[in-house]
């Protein structure tokens, strides 16, 4: 259920680009316990666009930088979160060699009445289906 | 007051995306009881940066899928919210041929201090205007 | 640590567009006690793609219309806030003449462990740097 958007800077190709979301899709469902379904925007900016401190607190990032930002229903627990942070950038690391230092993420979390799947209906607004929840997936 | 994001994939005719976008105003003003005033943003993706299931549980999606974020007040009740996305899809079919199942909507609430509406002020931090709200609307 | 959206028509120079996210960002720091620390999109719209009122109760807006979306942890007050959307609509009038009129903001607030500023770490997990907040700065 949840909408990811994914912003980075243009010059990657097609397949990098689809790789980043597959990884943010593929360790949602993984580690928040969220439902199935995917709702991606994927925004390519010009550098000057598309701004960061290169040098933060000694943590150098690059212009292979990254911002993802997920808002899904909240049913994930503080670690589930840290959780998801690091599968993503593991997995970004091994698959494109993104440096874990330029993955920036922002999570926000809203009720269930609060997003509705297709058709006009509020999906949720009798209760989300807990059997495709799993509390223990962390 | 609201703030609405419409994200949809590049190809429709600048009508085609202005009557969405008065569409999502007007069922605003009129299922979700917000003070009026305009703010939207519509970006047109390319098919690769634009992703969602064309097929989850049986609900078949197409490439005409349009993703619908509006943040506003939490003045709106679940059955309000759910009014909304029903008199959305249905003006959408009616006026765009836009099938039912191809709208996704994300719905986010802040707080009254967290909007200016200009003039550097914040325009709702003394109250919202309740005699343009409208609870009995749905 | 906040994330920052600015959204314009399309037509102004890079140094315009700079100077808004740099206007943004020193006055977050100022006014809203933030921890530092740039994230930052600038988003340039066809004028058909970005719709305002440009008259609403008496308030005209032109065609220099800007939208600031910041979404941060929930650190300030609404004293702090308002003094925000002073500061950045002066500054942006002295550095820029943009109208006061022209310029909407929205805020949005989320808790600590939804942010993770690089590494794959949640970087206020165990709690925000309170070292680096100034609630007497405003």
């Amino acid at each position: 259920m949840p909408l990811a958007r994914i912003d980075l800077i243009e010059g990657k190709s097609a397949e990098y680009r689809r790789t980043i979301a597959d990884v943010v899709y593929d360790k949602m469902i993984e580690c928040l316990g969220v439902p199935e379904d995917r709702f991606q925007t994927i925004t390519e900016h010009k550098a000057e666009n598309f701004l960061f401190d290169a040098d933060y607190l000694s943590l150098y990032r690059s212009e292979n930088c990254i911002f993802i930002q997920l808002i899904f229903l909240d049913v994930a627990s503080p670690e589930q979160k840290v959780a998801f942070y690091k599968a993503v950038v593991d997995s970004l690391h091994e698959k494109l060699q993104v440096r874990p230092e330029d993955v920036f993420f922002n999570l926000m979390t809203v009720d269930p009445p609060d997003f509705s799947m297709g058709k006009g209906v509020g999906t949720y607004v009798n209760g989300v289906p807990t059997d495709r929840l799993d509390p223990d997936s962390v």
